[in-house]
């Protein structure tokens, strides 16, 4: 089975999904007389969803970059390695939902919480995939010490997106300190290293 | 007529149909002063969305999966086969419909039939693609026995869609579990088998 | 100037364009009880918008395909045929807009005539590329009677919906019947011909 | 780091931002009985935005051909510029919404002032991308005239926008003309040469 489709239709959901994203802005409408303050105001208060959007956007890059490079070292893809891709994609599809939510309401409890899980369990399914083609089918065409380096790297992510889950309840502002950090990591020392620099 | 565009233009379908399935989620909006309780359970009362959202996002990923598997068997593509595939790509681009339909309303007994027309017809039209492209034009690289095992599986899934709409009038819960299976059953047999494993 | 990422452009334009086209449809919302008989008819309300989409569904597939069979005969592309190829795009991500309101308003002429006009002008600039590609920058592979049959078959299009919009203001009704025929024109007798068969 | 999975993505982002862009365009709808007089009415209030999304669609496709050709001259891509694409990429997104502010309030300074800054930040991150190719990581084909050549071109866009910019707070309209003008610009005077012309 070629790798080839699964690429393109990664890529077409990460590319959807990070152009989704945006969707949720609205433009400014008004009852009365239009006016410049109130119309400035109205965007202003959208700034928390401007903000998530961009964590969220930098996230699913990030995802994007590492799945690009966990591809790239695939040798051949097999029908359980295509459903576990499967899988990590119906979690990314629902990312827009949570970051909607804290774009709204950032200082609840549940959108901060949902986040983190959302976010956990994506890292998870992307740990199992590696997992799977480094552990057991043996798809990568990388050295042992390569594929160990990659799997603890996918590992980092979900526990930090776990912690902030955890933290959520008692503190959302703490939650998504943490889930706007996570990705800095991964931008400073992603799985797959840096190459070509 | 080279097959490649009808792939890129295929996932490029499958991959918007399965994220604009979210898109039906809403961000709970109050009129009231924010209550992380009124937050929480408006969120719960689109549980069904999310369950017929998942059931969805797998029959959708089934579907190209196995298209995914079709189009690598074939040596080349013809005109009327192109059109096959438009009309399987029709059916698929309106199965968010229904599926939010089943998310608002999971008790009524139309949007359970509605999905499981809907998805009979989608079956029956990857079957004719599949025939057409077996038995008709010969444009496939498969033995008699594999082309006779894909065609059989291929009927199984519209034949069970095709129950699951009958038993939607009587009894719309059970016909969701129906649908709930249907993927199941793919999973564990593919029509292409599972290769590569 | 390479043509694959014209295909890529294009493909995906095409492949959000025909998904897009289902978003109008409203899952049917009760303020009071609800009842299976409400809900079957607000959903039968929506058959006119059905239909509509339907023929613009076909309507898209078929410009694709004559796209496809184009972009085929084409030995390179130039800048001009970039850009002539960027005003047909911008035609058809307009499509679903005149669809859904035709959906909505089926006896009103406003529609009916927005949509004759946007698919002459997509016709147009179809046939436009065409006959650069063709008599001036000489970009295709094909024989002198290839190019003006195709030639002659990409000027009925346009010429059908500008009949349309003529009578759309008359008789809406009519220029509907006319658009949904169009597409059953093409679909006999393609302008690259049914190559394969 | 093969460069053909960034064509993919970004060609992804390119289309479905140039496709969603009609998304804010509404079928009117009336509360009581239909006429042919208010449909049109409402639908001609819609004309600033029409104007406003055919600017952006062109201001997006010339970005692309701008991208087709970065692309195309680039030997080999690394870490960081992939890095810079998807921060061209993260503006590029949000290129709807400021458009619809203005197709809603063509007369306010807020959008028209958020148009033209967004559209700057655009422009210098792609300069940005170029920069590095071509002086710092070395990963063009170019000669040294060619990449003083475009990496001039590719000042002159963020440049004029951020003149619309700073005129959008005295006079909106002023800015409007401007972000209506660079377009043209580049049209007659794109980046890497009009190739095979």
């Amino acid at each position: 089975m070629p790798k080839s489709r699964i690429e393109a239709f990664s890529d077409g959901v990460f590319a959807i999904v990070i152009t989704l994203l945006v969707l949720e802005f609205k433009v400014p409408s008004f009852a009365g007389p239009i006016e410049e303050q109130a119309f400035l105001a109205a965007l202003l208060a959208q700034l928390p969803l401007l903000l998530s959007c961009i964590v969220s956007f930098v996230v699913i890059a990030v995802i994007w970059v590492a799945h690009h490079q966990f591809l790239h070292s695939l040798r051949q893809a097999d029908w359980l390695l295509l459903w576990l891709n499967n899988l990590l994609l119906l979690f990314i599809v629902f990312i827009p939902i949570p970051t909607w939510m804290i774009g709204a309401y950032p200082s609840l409890k549940t959108p901060a919480l949902s986040y983190g899980l959302l976010l956990a369990l994506s890292g998870l399914s992307f740990a199992a995939m590696r997992y799977y083609a480094s552990y057991v089918a043996d798809l990568v065409d990388l050295g042992p010490q390569q594929r160990r380096r990659a799997m603890t790297a996918s590992i980092v992510g979900p526990a930090l997106y776990a912690v902030g889950a955890l933290v959520a309840w008692p503190a959302p502002r703490l939650a998504l300190a943490i889930y706007a950090l996570v990705p800095l990591v991964y931008f400073l020392r992603p799985p797959g290293g840096r190459r070509a620099r």
